[in-house]
């Protein structure tokens, strides 16, 4: 049967962006790719630097409030509900509370059909990717590297320490397909 | 009672994303700014410019295929689930098939306190920050300007010729509150 | 005589990048666009937010330490170069010391022909503009307001509080075809 | 003696401003970085898609006319004075004229202590970082990959293929510290 949700799970700087966009580009049918950063974005710039929404420490903590769980709640129903009504969604997510944080997803996906795939990069790699980018604050993709893995579930994992993300992508989509065939 | 959604239409460069983020600044409780922008930017780089996805000439003119339509359908029901689940949230939108266009929201809407906002600019004015932000392609401004506005039906009608998108903000703003109040 | 370098100093959204995509757009001749934007971009990651470097209050008041000064310098002379190279130049700048950083400029440019060109905006439509741009520290608008004209001569001054940038580029595009007709 | 110009070329995709930012971050002296990137961003927005500007082809194929190899030849000009009054610039170019493009800054640079990086990767792994990113002309990569280093002599080489950018941008820092030393 044919999958309806991509769960992409990975610290900052691991690779998701990029396979979310291979993946769009391999898979025969066309996906819309949604992620954190797009939530991000959409919540009020005050916001994103305070105490109820998102704060970002200068060694990249990221710790989020009240009123930014209360604003995701309702985008990952929102999200949900695009894949019941018959998108095709890549998710690209940072699990910051772990098991929990799958938990919450799971649990708004419910009778969907997801693959949940952890994206994993050694953190010094990451990290110097971080650097190569330009635009993070320096830290968050070495402490998020193992942390938002914990005790998450995953039905594939990749790794992007020495694989191209495309290649990740292709790893995934055969699997997809594979599912459909099934 | 109070407002769920506040949907901004207007023609490309009227100022609705600058008048979204100023709803969000100004409005006491925190708000969700998304839009057609957001929506096109999660689709695949390929239906950016295919058939079946979004074409643009090189007058400006935008054409969507049946395979955005489709997209676009689950995407607008995700966002109306997301304002079911308690997020307020402001739409951001282009109606290029005007009165068709607002009924495909109104549908999706059902049920929900919707503020419907026209956001009007003269096209010579719309076309002149077009240039002005030198990151679109010419001639969407002047064209969608009273194209978007055909047979649709309005709360409240702003426009950004001659008023800041702030001032315009604070004229929204004033109507959810009063709302709420009476 | 024909003019070499468009200098347009004002304040942060005062409008100054969107009157030089005007010019660009407007001008017989391609005319480059360069500011302090980009220099600020081309800086190590690391010196946007240091002491040596740009220091960024979160009231949006704007230090620069003695390494910003010292590439700063380096800059205004390789611009400079460009146009006795032939380069028509749109410069985009902020003058956070007033007269001493025009000081600087003039110093740079001497011998070519430049138009100074005041771009001046009320501190509050700044402000309100800055809010709707959501991607600036709020508070640099109204600061830098009235700070960076104290002491600088200009041959022209447009004002965007009340005149869009289009228009305002076509009065300094009028005198600078009347002066290489004159 | 100390470098005074680092110029980094390779093709789209094969990671240069990333090497750019890590050496950045790596090299203990603030360095500028600026590439073809900066410049064609400073033209004119109708020159960016114009007969004597830049004509991007639908299969990557880039075309430049004398319009911007005028501006060029000035902007070469002026990264050069920037290096004489004192600033380090890494340049991150793309020598779509291979040696000939070599030449015009070998010329410009004349005097200076340049190191010349050739920055290599493999056609098809450059093309999957293209299709990563998703917001380049498919095609460009996989066409420049070996066409930008024709007849180009180099001091060093680096081949991001199986080497992250840090990894590059320290083996580069490495032989500029050397020199310094030497």
């Amino acid at each position: 049967m044919a999958t309806q949700v991509i769960v992409l799970n990975g610290g900052s700087s691991s690779g998701k962006s990029g396979i979310a966009r291979c993946l769009q580009a391999v898979l025969p049918d066309p996906w819309l790719a949604l992620g954190t950063d797009v939530l991000v974005e959409a919540m009020p710039a005050a916001m994103r630097s305070s105490e109820g929404g998102i704060e970002l420490a200068p060694d990249g903590e990221v710790t989020v409030g009240p009123e930014f769980r209360s604003l995701e709640a309702a985008w990952i129903d929102g999200v949900a509900a695009m894949a019941r009504s018959g998108a095709r969604i890549v998710v690209d997510e940072v699990f910051l509370g772990g098991s929990e944080s799958q938990r919450r997803w799971r649990q708004a996906l419910d009778g969907l059909r997801v693959l949940w795939v952890g994206v994993r990069c050694e953190a010094a790699v990451a990290a110097g990717r971080e650097t190569a980018r330009g635009d993070r604050v320096p830290g968050m993709a070495a402490r998020q590297a193992e942390l938002v893995h914990r005790g998450v579930h995953y039905d594939l994992e990749v790794d992007t320490t020495r694989t191209e993300s495309l290649e990740c992508a292709r790893i995934i989509a055969a699997r997809i397909i594979a599912a459909r065939v099934g």
